[in-house]
């Protein structure tokens, strides 16, 4: 057994220290991603990719279950395909990579150089609503033909200035649904439907509470008629919008002439509806959870549950203890939890303990145990959670850490999803004179602020500039709370939610 | 009921009338995929979509159960890597997506045109042993490091001339494992380790029997020491390089610095070692097993196992028909069939019985059982397999059809591999003289020839001129088997496969 006297244990620098520098050490930590070599692209590396496994294998059945199908478009579109929709073209010009040759040959020097030029340039899809457009020109004629309900599992690539792992990034891994049908209550209810799947997904799994809510005009999506968000407050008060869904009307429909013959012999155009969450949830799990120490993960997508550190003072009690781990692993193996059985890391490495459990605790893992030659001989357990202190253990036996881990994960899971929604109601506020909106954003004040606002889009300009905050929502809970906008004293169906945002 | 008098059943072309042509119909008759507005890349639809996802989860398995843990790496790649290994960048220059700006901007006239040139171009990943060995020289540092096993599920770009739907496309679908070691030795058993993966989930899973050897020097990956491959032969008794792996020595780790330090204290370079599968799979599995009159499933990779049919001739009988299609469908879906509850689909769809059954006879469906009244007055079914003839069908009881169905599937995934087998069997000849082989190659004629050859590239080139046929593989099974090449009388080591090739 090694000494780990001088170990660096909480992350360097604390959330009030450096919140954004934080963030970065926490996915160091726990070892989730790094930047690349390419431009604002990241690697993401094994536990921060078993954590989108689980996010991708949850939400697909959730996605199934709704009526859809996977299926696969191509990654390049052709150039003049973005052209279709006007408001399309105008969001995505300036993020859009362009394939321009097919070739690479040697110049003179011996240089690589690209080659063979393209006749029509491609674009790499930054979202798939032009080429998808196009096949269902295609594969709709008649009413009998809708709805079609498809969905895919793709990277997307935007040529973002300012990048972040896993919040904003150039490449990164997304599902898009796509839809299209007879009528535009049948597209916009999907468009809604779908954003309660998102919603359900992000407070059930991921524990993070969202607001269910519409976008105003200024935050739509390029080529929408609505979108729809779901925003979360992150640690440092912010908002992160965290899924959208969009009702695009016969926009897109138009732009690609996508008809059907009506049961009444008559030629409409489609509505469509797409959709779609990405990579950026893992951001926000991030900001969601966890503290000064490292990672904290939800027991529903931890890529394990239950970490067993096997402590080993003398060579000849090697034997005795890793038998004794593996036959507890072996049997939280057995017990299935939600919608996968349990999954168990042993780490057998050789060194010391306190290293061990703390590179555990900073990769978030939601349970550890420890077994030694004292757990051994008293058929116990030495456990303890991430969601509570460090040294916070306890000892207990080995049939009743058995008998009880489902009820522990579950809880830990709860007690999750109970903070969070503690610290954004302690974090939001109603706001009904404009001193309070401005001394609310003062500074590194902030969070959620509810506010009944005329409507007006420059009201929304001018805040952006003056105290850095948007419109994240119009909130769908907050629809029969009429009152008086705060910077015009005129009358407003509803409040909104102001906040500063990722 | 609608009539069905003029009913197109068999898929025209024949198989012997026009082999690639009725290709590309059964892959249209099952609606696996399209061609789409994007040069070679094709669009996967759901049904065959979902071949894919069942490829996937089961090979996922297999590649985490021998250790490999899966992550993500970027779609771009710097041009400057490509250039580390020569090889390589030999072998893929010319099938190079280049990416040269990052903005669309307007011209005078109004027209996109690519804006913001790259400073160095990206390449889109024709295979990322680029991109990842650069990773692996920033992770390993120490002997303790070693091995590294990881794995990415992926899409690739590689511009080809011709292409054809799942055999050769533009853009493909695949996982690509990449390993480094601190032993040639290590590298090297990993690669053929990860090739009897491939052989038994072709074999058990696709019912596709693989042959597995070693490529020669010619058809070497570009760059690998090694290339191993599991080669499949297809209806036209032409070979398919179903899945290879590559041994790839210290090649890639010189041209990418992957150093460690050895217990010796000593700086060595890593051994890596790089495999994959892909979409092709699916082209392979169609050649396989279809006929004349559509695609064949193996049930253990087949979309669904059982459609269920319902007969109404009168309005009246419509609601206790569905609802004992309803309860069968239930029934069913509770039985577990090797990794996955048995998956069902009811098509309810009101066109005529003819059409509807014959339309899954074509999509390859294992098991189809039809229902109208006189099954539910019985309390039977009406059942039909796919690997028989479409009139073959037998009513069976309920309680039987249930108890059964597990065996019936099994049979069919039997059935298809033996068939698949005895196929192969037919068209293997041992070739022991050079005009044997001009024979047997001669016209539409060919096979597997398992000839003897001294080893000289000369010879391969002339035959693949001469005859179009080319070294499939230097098997393992025939490594002591020496003999007498055909073309010079020199002593060989052991026989290889000549065959004609996609």
């Amino acid at each position: 057994m090694k000494s780990s006297k001088h170990l660096k244990t909480a992350i360097s620098p604390t959330r009030s220290e450096n919140y954004p520098e934080w963030y970065q050490q926490i996915i160091k930590a726990a070892d989730l991603a790094e930047v690349s070599p390419v431009r604002g692209c990241m690697i993401i590396k094994p536990w921060g990719f078993a954590i989108w496994e689980n996010i991708q294998r949850i939400l697909d059945k959730g996605i199934k279950a709704t009526g859809h199908k996977n299926l696969y478009f191509p990654l390049l579109i052709p150039m003049s395909f973005m052209q279709k929709e006007a408001e399309h073209i105008e969001g995505f010009a300036k993020e859009c990579a362009v394939v321009t040759h097919h070739r690479l040959a040697k110049d003179a020097e011996g240089k690589l150089i690209p080659a063979s030029p393209l006749e029509e340039p491609y674009i790499i899809r930054p979202t798939s609503e032009a080429i998808i457009g196009d096949a269902f020109s295609r594969w709709v004629q008649s009413y009998r033909d809708l709805p079609i309900l498809v969905n895919q599992w793709a990277n997307i690539i935007r040529w973002e200035m300012r990048t972040r792992l896993f919040l904003r990034t150039t490449e990164f891994l997304w599902q898009e649904g796509h839809t299209a049908h007879a009528t535009a209550e049948e597209a916009m209810q999907e468009s809604v439907k779908m954003l309660d799947v998102y919603a359900r997904f992000a407070e059930e799994y991921l524990a993070m509470p969202v607001i269910k809510g519409e976008k105003s005009e200024s935050e739509r999506f390029p080529g929408a008629v609505n979108t729809y968000t779901i925003e979360a407050m992150m640690q440092d008060k912010k908002a992160l919008q965290a899924g959208t869904s969009h009702f695009l009307g016969q926009h897109f429909s138009r732009g690609f002439n996508i008809k059907y013959l009506s049961a009444e012999g008559k030629e409409e155009f489609a509505w469509t509806s797409s959709w779609g969450v990405s990579t950026r949830l893992i951001g926000g799990l991030i900001m969601t959870h966890s503290d000064d120490n490292g990672l904290m993960l939800p027991p529903k997508v931890a890529p394990a549950h239950v970490v067993i550190l096997p402590v080993i003072h003398k060579e000849e009690d090697r034997a005795t203890v890793m038998a004794y781990c593996e036959r507890i692993a072996e049997e939280l193996r057995q017990i299935y939890f939600h919608d996968r059985h349990l999954e168990i890391e042993i780490d057998a490495r050789d060194i010391a303990g306190g290293e061990k459990g703390w590179s555990w605790y900073k990769k978030g893992i939601p349970v550890r145990i420890e077994i030694g030659n004292k757990e051994v001989g008293a058929d116990t357990v030495f456990m303890g959670r991430r969601d509570k202190d460090y040294k916070e253990r306890q000892s207990v036996t080995r049939q009743e850490f058995i008998k009880t881990i489902k009820a522990e994960l579950d809880d830990i899971q709860s007690q999750l999803l109970l903070r969070a929604q503690a610290f954004r109601k302690q974090n939001t506020t109603v706001i009904t004179n404009l001193n309070d909106l401005y001394d609310f954003f003062k500074g590194e004040g902030g969070g959620f602020a509810l506010t009944h606002w005329n409507g007006d889009p420059a009201i929304e300009a001018k805040m952006k500039q003056e105290l850095g905050i948007t419109i994240r929502c119009i909130p769908f809970d907050q629809q029969k709370n009429p009152g008086k906008c705060v910077f015009t004293g005129e009358h407003s169906p509803q409040p909104v939610v102001f906040a500063k945002a990722y």
